[in-house]
């Protein structure tokens, strides 16, 4: 295993930080709060340690996908480690498994929160909580690959082992023009969304903390009420924003290519889109006995739909107090998530759409055992290798939940509590129900349960084997 | 597709179960209850309708995959639809949906009623719902092969599609006596466990029904409280037979034919009794507080765990009442169910072996890219295509499982009772919670969610293939 290169990006990873958590201070000197030097301080300590990590150059600088996956999840849990720290600092959140699970779960762009009084915070801790979900979204080694120079050509291990779904490309030729478009189209959408919300009527702060929790289908809101109190027409320019975030941003490279028709025809926006239109109306028909008019079902049921199906996790409704139907609906959605390749979580769009069609293929098999099934996507057939891996991602996925469910349980909790606050967890979502419903937080829960959560996120973020390999006995035992 | 043999197998199917409704009309005639005389029509009934529908033999034997699997779901569906007459004509569940889901739950080992009171049925029908467990235990296809003279040697996937498992091989040269050996190992302990209730002092009537009940692993109790009045020295004789019955009947093979070691090595018999005894203890330790002693909480935790996971059903507790973790563990346990080639349901513990070495497999894939990994059982290698059906499996499971939660939730019931109610049906269980926990019944349910867990039923015990097929359009297309 090649140590040294791991160590020198992790490193790198520590320095940016370090850079970022700035965007926390600056915050803290426009509102004149001394919380802002808990930032700086943890700002330098970043960029301390991530020099001294980065001091010892790789000689070999060809690293493969095991590395990948472990510079990846160590990237992680570094950053989170580091990043928890201001809130103890502050004493916001002063007790260290509370501060490293809201960290987590703003890396993760899960957004569940252990605080009961969100409105109580700094101004500069509400930004750095909505920051992170941002930096998580889009992955900060696809920022590191977008940033730093490096040389040898295996960099794609790393944006794969950290980009969501089963397959990920170059859209460009070298990965770091990959990485840099990417990050070029995030940060326009993401100012795009800021503008509008202004021209909404929105205060600046409250914008720009949206815009970057939206981008990163994140969900931390900064009011107790998540964002019931905001009027029909903001509500709609998140719904639309939270749906945006969720499709796969290669349909963005080829709208800016001018390549509409490869855009429109991708199979997985195409049943993405889909989705969200069954689940908007029949959750509207639902509910439309609950609310006031039929614009405010629509607006709360788009909201919710939006909200989950993306893994963003805010809310403008209790949904827990929504009948059966909807509720199992927002339950299933949790699991589909959006598409591969966005800033949402979820199993994704793609993996789902391959699995049904798995399951179709088998009956066809049964029927016609001697003729060749292939499995197609977007018209081309999908290599055998990635069918495999996604029905291996999925029976992961479940052992993963079920031990989970049943480890949390020891706290004692009733089972909707235990099952959805996994579910919302692995997902990256944020609310789940009962306990955990919308207007809940996560921090009654124990220790042990905080950290089998806090695992779900990011084994969730990382899509499972990154996180998970660093469990396995044989990593640790070789030496090169 | 060769119609001809299906309609004569459904004929000698029908005939036979005309046969086995003298079991029901015997016993009317011990307790001279007028109900015999519905169970005696429908018997003749059975029998003309089988009669006239063997009349044409094939004149081509051989039928295949697609037929055996048509074959053994249409089967099931005419038993049941004949089987649950009786009920409707002596008035003693005078809706034919209800049953139709009572006979349906019996054939498929379920075990779920909608009755509320079981005490109030004659002796006839207290039999004939216990002697559907018997008959759907083994699977009355195999009960078939093993009586009736046909010829062809392609028979074994008539067994392959009725048989729980990922793998079904012949034990004995030909399937006719590999059928035979099955339903005489079958009949064998079901009389051994007759005679030791009877030694333990259980009136004849009852002994009767709970061993025929306990080896179908149905779990039709016919006494409100299921199995809770009766003494722990009964109880424990039915916790080992219920344990007994899901184990794979190789192991019994293999005793039978002084093989010990192969039957003591079987790693899926090793795992399953593992479970059992972690399952056990856990919950033992977990509920020790609320019994009045450590001897009443083991013989409660073991009857509960052997009932649930070798998916019987029968209870001598409230499970619902117990803390969570043991109720999350009893939920697990379900869909684990019990070894392939017994007559349990679930999942089964062979399924989940070769689920948890693919992700295994995975992460060394992970960590050495170019190693070939095999997946071993009992030390061999398992072929690529039964890992590969094992997935296909999980996957199609989880999206029926999603699906039908779905539709029932359409009720407006929680979220627990849709969730255990589906788990104890497509795992063919019997009790869940909530709703639907041991001391309730599933009477209240619409008669659309009705259909959907029968149809998990009957998906549940022919192992979702065989029943879904029937529903692709083009197996009723062809012509020849």
């Amino acid at each position: 295993m090649n140590r040294t290169i791991i160590q020198y990006i992790l490193g790198h990873v520590l320095m940016i930080e370090g850079i970022l958590l700035f965007v926390p201070c600056l915050t803290a000197l426009i509102y004149w709060e001394k919380e802002g030097f808990s930032y700086l301080l943890i700002a330098i300590l970043c960029f301390i340690v991530g020099k001294i990590m980065a001091l010892k150059k790789p000689t070999n600088n060809i690293f493969y996908l095991k590395e990948g996956c472990i510079t990846t999840a160590l990237s992680w849990i570094f950053l989170s480690l580091f990043g928890c720290l201001p809130f103890v600092l502050t004493k916001e959140i002063p007790f260290l498994p509370d501060a490293l699970f809201e960290t987590i779960s703003g890396f993760t762009t899960t957004g569940a929160s252990i605080l009961s009084d969100v409105e109580s915070l700094s101004h500069c801790s509400i930004i750095w909580r909505s920051f992170t979900h941002w930096i998580g979204g889009m992955g900060v080694l696809v920022f590191l690959l977008a940033v730093i120079p490096m040389s040898g050509g295996s960099h794609i291990n790393l944006m794969r082992a950290e980009s969501p779904g089963p397959s990920v490309g170059k859209l460009v030729p070298t990965v770091k023009s990959t990485a840099r478009l990417l990050y070029v189209i995030y940060l326009g959408m993401t100012v795009l969304e800021f503008i509008l919300l202004i021209i909404g009527g929105m205060p600046v702060f409250e914008a720009v903390n949206i815009s970057i929790a939206t981008a990163g289908t994140g969900g931390f809101g900064f009011k107790n009420d998540s964002m019931a109190s905001y009027s029909p027409h903001i509500q709609w320019i998140v719904t639309i924003f939270m749906i945006l975030f969720g499709i796969n941003f290669n349909a963005y490279y080829y709208i800016l290519f001018r390549q509409l028709k490869k855009a429109i025809n991708m199979e997985e926006v195409k049943t993405y889109f889909a989705i969200i239109g069954i689940a908007t109306t029949v959750i509207f028909i639902n509910i439309l006995h609950t609310c006031s008019s039929a614009f405010e079902a629509l607006t709360q049921s788009a909201f919710q739909v939006g909200s989950i199906m993306t893994s963003t996790g805010f809310a403008t409704a209790d949904f827990d107090l929504w009948p059966q139907t909807s509720k199992s609906i927002l339950v299933m959605l949790m699991f589909i998530g959006a598409c591969a390749g966005s800033t949402g979580g979820g199993v994704k769009v793609s993996r789902f759409v391959i699995v049904i069609k798995t399951v179709f293929k088998e009956l066809r098999c049964y029927i016609h055992p001697k003729s060749i099934q292939k499995i197609k996507m977007d018209g081309k057939p999908v290599p055998h290798e990635v069918v495999r891996s996604v029905n291996v991602y999925f029976i992961t996925f479940f052992v993963l939940f079920a031990a989970s469910i049943l480890l949390i349980s020891l706290d004692g909790h009733d089972l909707i509590t235990n099952f959805t606050a996994v579910t919302t967890t692995i997902n990256n979502i944020g609310p789940g129900l009962a306990l955990v419903g919308p207007t809940q937080n996560f921090g009654f829960f124990s220790p042990l349960s905080k950290f089998v959560l806090m695992f779900d996120m990011l084994a969730g973020r990382l899509e499972l084997f990154p996180l998970l390999i660093l469990f396995h006995p044989s990593v640790w035992k070789e030496n090169k």
